[in-house]
């Protein structure tokens, strides 16, 4: 089968490799369509998050085949698989975890304590094991969740970075009614203050310096897209909540929107960081978050969230195609794919088919 | 009657004023027995939390009567008085609130948004309203709570400090049978690593450079003390728990042992925030935090919870008498009581007698 495999740096390569048979907890599934995400140049572009030792859990090295927001159709079931049968159309859940240790247990399982490096990163299909970019993809039993009765395999593509914004939403405890302020329109900016809305919060604000970026909001039914470009922020989120609002999402990742971000929360409210930040950031603790008793929350990955998540896909349909700009097959996925994500902010989600 | 105010930087007399009545919903205690906090010694070197222009809620500028931790015997009350009666015990609650904004209508009366300073500091008797370093003081009815019969008033005047990490404990969430850290020694942490024990916590580190703190600690019943000079900490904490704690207590307040907290913290822990940090601290957020989970919480005074506090302080009263290291009169405030407090590691509470 054909497959999009890492060797190191920039060093991505489509070549021909055999696909195993199933283990006995695994489904074997046919990728219809695998997402790109920004996680995928970060490997590209450094290694971010790749094995530079053999993982713990899956023993494997470079090279992998990248891609983790996939679905597919299942074509081969494991012998102790009971809940999925062929032809069963399911969205991947693409995590690596033990099964075992205590945050495993707990449901946890995002955090698993079995990771392969110091810092956590890497648990992931499409980082230290076989991933979506390809024909074919072995996946465990209880990470391939059915996807609803008519559901495209392009929304269903869509389920694992709606997981990621989903989760965040959770961690947030976001409730309806609130205010809402996303920092960032990126994909993930975009997908947070779409849920936020389907949550039902009230005013939802959304704040990016890209003209681009903002129309796509608007295009999705975010009517409060400010430009601090051209309006002052803060004073603008001040004169529909005057004391700020209720949970900030930094999707983003600088300093200069951690700062903006904490200015728009009311005190004793939340500021939930969606985005990675590329370097350290400085913190007044004392006057930033004690005195206003900001939380400051974080989140990786998702747990027990897939079933909810494709429910949403399914519902608002209409609204999470607009997320989807392109696709292309699996012999352009660098070139039309990875790279074009990194230079054209038109793009939203660009997935790959490797049936191409 | 006797108080002392501060004028400025530096600058407390202890002189003769006058006391008004109560007003309506007040009353009028003798004080017995005002703690010296920390933030007492920050107002009296740096004027931190005082005043510069009229409060907007107390219209109080300098002079001011410090203190805030303290206990009395109610001998006035105000005509709209229905709870407290002449010769009641209580122990003060000392916030200044508007009692009408969202903050304070959902309970959540410490984060007022009626704030004299953009940065939310000051909202307190002792800092924007006369306090407890006085013969007398007026206070409102709501926030004067009833000591339990045979509480003596210097366990009374604990109640405010212990309120403190009170808050910080429910704001984190922590549940009996998990682990703990608390990184320093000094009254916060003290108390932290006391009431963490008290709501049922396994494993409790205490952590300090300090060797005279750290044997206070094992005098209140805290065994694990862990000394960073002497050992490695996060191979200390490891040894019973593999996976890091529950949640990290910080009451030290530097870059150090912040770094060192969010070392000691389990993936998806919580780090809670306790003691203010003079300066700002540097965070890398995506390996530090995001990739493990942790969230970061923090606390500013309290709300609801002193009822609990008087009735733990009853509970476990030969503990929290141990707090209580020296007892002056109100004349010696400055020299023998906030400066003493700055410089002895031994001293943890020092309570002041207006009555001597
Ligand atoms: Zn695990
Ligand atoms: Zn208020």
């Amino acid at each position: 089968m054909k497959a999009a495999r890492i060797y190191g740096k920039k060093d991505v390569r489509v070549e021909n490799i055999p696909i195993a048979d199933p283990k006995d907890n695994q489904v074997q599934i046919k990728v219809k369509y695998c997402g790109i995400c920004g996680s995928d140049l970060h490997a590209y572009l450094e290694a971010w998050g790749l094995p530079t030792e053999p993982h713990p859990l899956t023993e494997r090295t470079l090279p992998i085949t990248l891609g983790h927001e996939f679905s597919g159709e299942v074509v081969k079931v494991g012998a102790a698989v009971t809940t999925l049968k062929e032809g069963d159309a399911v969205a991947v859940e693409p995590l690596i975890t033990c099964g075992k240790c205590d945050n495993c247990r707990r449901g946890d399982y995002n955090f698993c304590n079995r990771v392969f490096a110091p810092d956590g990163a890497g648990n992931f299909l499409g980082f230290s094991d076989d991933g979506g970019f390809a024909q074919y993809a072995n996946v465990k039993e209880i990470f391939a969740h059915k996807m609803p009765t008519g559901m495209s395999y392009e929304l269903g593509a869509l389920a694992e970075p709606t997981a990621v914004v989903f989760e965040a939403i959770k961690r947030s405890g976001l409730r309806e009614g609130q205010n809402v302020a996303v920092l960032g329109a990126g994909p993930i900016g975009l997908l947070t203050a779409l849920l936020a809305k389907i949550a039902g919060a009230d005013n939802v604000y959304i704040i990016d310096v890209s003209t681009s970026r903002l129309s796509k909001a608007r295009e999705l039914g975010i009517k409060k897209t400010l430009n601090p470009l051209k309006v002052d922020v803060v004073e603008e989120v001040r004169k529909d909540c005057p004391n700020g609002v209720d949970v900030t999402f930094e999707a983003a990742g600088v300093q200069a929107t951690f700062d903006s971000g904490l200015k728009l929360t009311r005190r004793n409210g939340t500021f939930q960081i969606v985005a990675l930040f590329g370097r350290p950031v400085t913190i007044d603790l004392t006057n930033d978050l004690i005195m206003n008793g900001i939380r400051i929350v974080t989140t990786l990955a998702y747990n027990n969230s897939f079933s909810a998540v494709l429910g949403m896909l399914k519902n608002h349909q209409e609204l999470f195609e607009k997320i989807i700009t392109k696709k292309i097959g699996l012999s352009n996925v660098v070139q039309e794919g990875i790279k074009t994500l990194a230079v054209d902010k038109e793009q939203v989600k660009i997935l790959v088919s490797p049936e191409e």
